[in-house]
C-alpha cells in the first residue's frame, strides 16, 4: 500500500454544534471576518447562532455578505481589504461552497501580498489567516477540504485554488442549517456530493483510505434516493445529506476529482447551470467511458446504490435535475479545450483526450 | 449523527516513503533530538534512514536511546533535558509504542516547566516540541494518537497522558521497519492492535467515523490470521498488520480504550507481561460480559474474522501468545482497584463495578 493523508480540520458534527462548543471561537483572537452570501447566512439560521456566540464571548465581528455564486477574484479581494482593514484573525465562513470558497481565498489574500489572479497561477507563501466553516448546504465538503474554487474571467472559467493552508481549522456541521433549502437546491447539491464521492472512488489517485470514505459517503447517499425523489427531505434525510457531502469532502481532499468537474465548469461559467446541474448531466456517459478500466469499482457503486444499470442510474439522475442547456458544436469545442486545461483530467481513471470530451459533450449534450 | 473528529497527524504510508519524502524534515529547524529504544532504531533499519535523511539536509541531532520497555517518568525526564540542553526544535521518535510515547512526554516536557509527575495530574498549557513518529512495529498505533502511557511508580501502574498537542505532526508507516521482528513480538503487537480495533468498536463513545477506521482494521488483521498461524510473515502481511495497527490508532483516538486497557496494565506492571499478551488473555471475558449489550457488533466482528464463536476466537488467541501468570486473589482485588482508577473503564459498552472486574480477573486468571 502507498498513500498519504492530511486532513488537519477538527471537525464537530451533529445538532447544536456550534452553541455547545462556543468555547471553540474563543482562541482566534476577537476581531472577526465573518464571509457569508447574500442570503445564505441568515436564511439558514447559521448567521445568527454565530453571531449570538461572538457576542457572548465579546467577539468583535464584521460581515462581508457580498459573495455571490461562483465567486470571483474581484470579490475575494474586496472581502480581504475588508479583513486587512479591521486587522481580522479569523475568518468565519458560513454558507454553501461559494462563500466557503471566497473564504479560503480571502484567508490567503489577507496575509498574503499578492494579486488575486496568482492565488491561480503561483505558491502561497504565508499562512493563511485560520478558517471556521460552518456549510449550509449539503454538497460542496469544502468544509474539510484545501480546495477554492474561483471564477476567473482572465481565463474564461472556474479555477482551482489551493493550499495546504487553507484546510478550515474547524468545521461545524449541523445539518439544522441546511433545511431552509428549495429542493432543487437540495437536489443538486446532494448530487454534487454524489460525483465527488464517485469521481473520487473511481480516480486513479484513489487510496484504501479514500475508498473508505467514499463508500462510506455512497452508503449515506443511498440512503436518501427515494427522499429525493419524493422531495421529502426529513431531519434524518438531512443529516445523511450533510454526513455524505463531508465524506465527499474527505474523499477528494485525498484525491481530487476527475473529468466530470473539468467539464461541468465551463457549463457553470458560460451556461449559468449550477454546479451540481452541470456535474450530474456528465455522470451517465463519464461512468460509459471509464467502464471497461474500472468496471468492478462501478458496479460496486451500483451495487450500493440499488441500480441495476449505469442506465438506471443515469435516467434516475436526469429527472431530479434540470434540462441540458443549448450549446453549438463550437461551444464544446471551446469547452473541450479549456477542459483540458484542468488539473483534474489526469485523475480520470481512463486516460483522456480532447477529442474523448468533445465526444462526451457531443453525446450529452447535442443528443 | 453526533461527533467530534480531530487526527491532525499527516500520514506518508508506503515502502520507502522516509527517503521519498526526505523534504518533510525541513521545515522545522536544524536541531533534532531522535528519541528510540535500546535496539528498536536500529535493527528495524529506520533509525539508519532518518539519519541519513538529516545528514543530507544538515540537521543537527541528538539520539536519546535509553526508552525502556514501559517508560518511566524519570526517563522522559532525562529525555527532556537532552533536548533543552541542546534548544532541539523537533523530536524524532523510532521504535514501537515505548519510544512513541516517551517521545510524546519529551516533548511536552521539553516546553512546559512542570514535573514530570503532572503530566499525568494537570494539563498541559504550552504546545509540545513537534513530532515525527515511526513505528517499528505493528501495533500501538501511537504514531496516530495523542496519547501516551508511562510507567509512574507513584500510581503503581501504567498511566495515559492525554494531551491535544501530543498529535504527532507526521508519521511516516513503512512496514519493512518491522520486518526484523521476533514472531512472537509480531503477534502480541499484532493482537494489541487487534485489541484497540475492538475496544474502539464495541466502545460506547464509537461514532460513524470510528466505526469506519474500526471496521477497515479488523478487516486488515482478517487477512492475516493465517499468517500468524503459521509465523509467515511475508511483506504483503507486515503490511496488512501495519495498516491494521495504523486504523487501531486512529479508531482509538476517538473513541479511547475499554476495560481491556485498564484491566491489562496491572499485568504489565506486576507481572511484566508484554501489553500485547496482558491485553490478549482477556478477550474473551471481554467479549462475553459484553455481549448482550453490543451482540450485534459482537456478531459482526466474529464475522470479519470468520470464527463462528467467541470461544473459537478465543482459542485462536490464547493459542498464539503467552501463559497466564500466577496471580493470588489478593492481588486481583489489588489489580481491580487500580483498573477502576483508568477512565478507560467509563467506555466500556457494560457499565462495570469492581465487582464485575475481579470475576473477570477470576475468570481468566485463576481457572
Amino acid at each position: 500500500m502507498k498513500f498519504t493523508l492530511y486532513m488537519p480540520t477538527k471537525v464537530f458534527y451533529g445538532k447544536g454544534c456550534v452553541k455547545e462548543q462556543a468555547k471553540e471561537f474563543k482562541s482566534f483572537g476577537n476581531k472577526v471576518l465573518i464571509v457569508t452570501g447574500k442570503s445564505s447566512g441568515e436564511k439558514s439560521g447559521a448567521l445568527k447562532d454565530v453571531k449570538d456566540v461572538l457576542t457572548s464571548l465579546s467577539i468583535n465581528y464584521w460581515i462581508f455578505d457580498k459573495v455571490e455564486n461562483n465567486p470571483s477574484l474581484e470579490t475575494v479581494f474586496k472581502g480581504s481589504l475588508l479583513a486587512r482593514e479591521n486587522s481580522v484573525t479569523l475568518i468565519i465562513a458560513i454558507g454553501g461552497g461559494s462563500p466557503l470558497d471566497a473564504a479560503k481565498a480571502i484567508a490567503a489574500l489577507s496575509t498574503n501580498n499578492i494579486e488575486p489572479v496568482e492565488l491561480l497561477t503561483t505558491s502561497i507563501k504565508i499562512p493563511s489567516l485560520p478558517i471556521i466553516a460552518i456549510p449550509t448546504t449539503a454538497g460542496t465538503g469544502s468544509e474539510v477540504t484545501p480546495y477554492s474554487i474561483l471564477t476567473a474571467k482572465q481565463f474564461r472559467t472556474k479555477k482551482n485554488f489551493y493550499s495546504p493552508y487553507s484546510f478550515p481549522t474547524i468545521t461545524f456541521l449541523d445539518y439544522q442549517y441546511t433545511c431552509s433549502l428549495p429542493n432543487q437546491v437540495t437536489i443538486d447539491t446532494a448530487f454534487d456530493a454524489f460525483s465527488h464521492l464517485l469521481e473520487s472512488y473511481l480516480s486513479i489517485k484513489s487510496t484504501p483510505q479514500s475508498n473508505i470514505y467514499a463508500i462510506e459517503g455512497l452508503k449515506a447517499f443511498s440512503k436518501c434516493l427515494f427522499a429525493i425523489s419524493n422531495k421529502n427531505f426529513t431531519n434524518e434525510i438531512r443529516d445523511q445529506l450533510l454526513y455524505a457531502s463531508y465524506m465527499g469532502g474527505l474523499a477528494i481532499t485525498l484525491t481530487g476529482t476527475t473529468i466530470i468537474h473539468a467539464m461541468g465548469y465551463s457549463l457553470t461559467y458560460y451556461k449559468e447551470l449550477s454546479h451540481g446541474h452541470a456535474n450530474t448531466l456528465f455522470i451517465g456517459e463519464y461512468l460509459r467511458f471509464n467502464k471497461q478500466t474500472v468496471e468492478e469499482k462501478i458496479n460496486k457503486v451500483l451495487t450500493i446504490l440499488k441500480f441495476y444499470s449505469i442506465t438506471e442510474l443515469e435516467t434516475y439522475l436526469l429527472k431530479h435535475v434540470g434540462e441540458k442547456p443549448d450549446t453549438s458544436q463550437e461551444e464544446i469545442n471551446k469547452f473541450a479545450t479549456l477542459a483540458m486545461t484542468q488539473g483534474s483530467v489526469k485523475n480520470n481513471p481512463t486516460s483522456v483526450k480532447e477529442s474523448d470530451i468533445i465526444k462526451i459533450y457531443q453525446k450529452v449534450l447535442l443528443r
